[in-house]
């Protein structure tokens, strides 16, 4: 429970997630598909979500065996949706490797992907069923049914506005999107699990403060997308490429000229391919002209001060203080990451 | 627990399956989006797994009300598969209608099979925990993750055959794949959930019956599929153009001489939009030739026979004889399916 045994957590959380995924198979195209599950989850992430909700089930003094159980679920459940995710946005990496469809084609990648989803549920639903040691884990399965919903409703808003060639996302469009698609499972779902982990009701404030952190990690996120030299594990200026609809972008359009507003349009409205890189060197001199980065940061900024504050209050009344301290410099690095 | 009874149980189930999904949303995206995952649900499907759900249930005298959530769960799980289903082999339609990835895009219909799939789990969820007039919630729960596993184990097989242009593939090959794909899904987990709705350990008949009736029921419809003038939803041929490791095919391949393979291996090796009618139609003229249907069809007929004989055997000791003699009527008519 000290800040010592918080370094040793993500290799921890990691050993939980493969040991969750199915090993071998006997027969050589299963064995295969096996193999295809654990690629994203050995690609080693950060497990953030994962330490997150190690260190709020210890600060509600909850159950230490079911939160890495839990931890791990959270970290399956971002594997399995940056699978599908991948597809959607056809990125071309994932920590620093080639995205999965890229290697083995969409319709095994989609596949792939629900495997890992079930494999998921399939450790959730390995917690003792009732009560033990705190733990609630109906809780715990309903805080994981509300993240999917959530994540899948802020996807599609995203995939949605690219779909149909929608440009005039506004910077609360974008606020409810990434509060849906990223603060409910970076930060406020993996708050409420340490509390559902202990069999207590989560702090109204986790979902406020969550919020706030969740979308200043979104919007660093998009920030150093644009900002070169950056080894962050995805390819640079890629959310133009995929033409995402991110703050950054919507403070573009709200403040361009007329010409430079069409200008713009035309370069991210074609699909990927037809995308040149003069085109999206025009793009960002235009982000830099206007400075969007810079708006964007100071939005991040002012969203993680907030947001640290209520997180502060939240965690004050509760019995593992050290494991509170903890959580508080985990969030803080992860709402003003620089990697 | 009638046959009358039995013959309202489609509506029953299928209004089971659209209360479980979300309804309305004060967000017109959001409103949009909870509309997509009713359109499969919508497009009424015949409801035979649903059915031999609640019919099993009867039959082991259990649980009324969960059998419905379980049948319900299972077409859910069904029509999640259905939409990433659709978009991995390409299909043009379901159930007579277009499919969801050619009205919305890939991105966005594979997000949508993902809504649906949490809604199956919020659904399966809602059952009691615990157990309640002998419903054993955990036995379903176990008995879904199984089901949705192997049939992504057969999915995978399925179409890394296509993915690496595999066209040696035997008829054991394909056995092992429609075993894994369809006949799980199909039959044993629904006969094995009508169990755990009871409270009870399913018979050990089932797995063999129950296979034997799903390899059945997936022959018929790879014959169906290749029969013209049938309406069931899908385009007649569609199977070759999706280039579908099917029975017929691995017959045709075995018995072909070597000019006529590499004929049939040419027209089916290349992607759908390649593919041309009058190759199709050669293909159709060969398996005509090689009495390829013919043997495939005498082959589901055998399986459906001594699926439906130890099937009798194993509903013989069950305490709901009518609701048995029910569930063999629907079994024996989805092994020897004529739509």
């Amino acid at each position: 429970m000290t800040g010592a045994s918080a370094r040793d957590l993500p290799s921890r959380i990691r050993q939980r997630v493969l040991a969750a995924l199915p090993e071998g198979h006997g027969h050589p195209e299963l064995q295969r598909f096996v193999e295809l599950q654990r690629i994203y989850p050995e690609r080693a992430g950060k497990t953030l979500r994962g330490q997150v909700v190690v260190l709020s089930t210890r600060a509600h003094d909850g159950d230490e065996d079911a939160a890495f159980t839990a931890a791990a679920g959270v970290e399956l459940f971002q594997n399995w949706v940056l699978v599908h995710d991948d597809i959607e946005d056809d990125s071309e990496e994932r920590r620093g490797q080639p995205a999965l469809h890229r290697l083995v084609g969409t319709p095994v990648a989609i596949n792939v992907g629900d495997a890992l989803h079930v494999a998921m549920w399939r450790l959730l639903m390995s917690l003792p069923p009732g009560s033990r040691g705190g733990l609630d884990r109906e809780a715990v399965l309903q805080e994981f049914l509300w993240m999917i919903e959530r994540t899948a409703e802020g996807q599609h808003l995203d995939l949605s506005w690219i779909a149909s060639g929608r440009f005039d996302v506004t910077e609360d469009d974008y606020l409810t999107m990434v509060t849906l698609k990223t603060a409910y499972y970076t930060v406020v779902c993996p708050l409420r699990l340490g509390a559902a982990c202990a069999g207590v009701p989560p702090s109204e404030g986790f979902e406020v403060a969550g919020t706030d952190l969740g979308v200043a990690f979104q919007i660093r996120d998009d920030v150093l997308n644009l900002t070169p030299g950056v080894a962050y594990g995805k390819e640079f200026a890629g959310d133009l490429y995929e033409g995402k609809r991110t703050l950054i972008l919507a403070h573009l359009l709200a403040h361009a000229s007329r010409s430079e507003r069409d200008e713009v349009v035309d370069v991210l409205a074609v699909p990927r391919e037809a995308k040149r890189p003069e085109g999206i060197r025009h793009v960002l001199e235009a982000i830099e002209r206007h400075g969007s980065l810079a708006y964007a940061q100071s939005v991040a900024e002012q969203r993680a001060r907030r947001g640290l504050e209520n997180l502060s209050e939240a965690l004050g009344r509760l019995p593992g203080q050290q494991a509170a301290r903890d959580l508080e410099t985990l969030l803080r690095s992860l709402a003003l990451r620089s990697t």
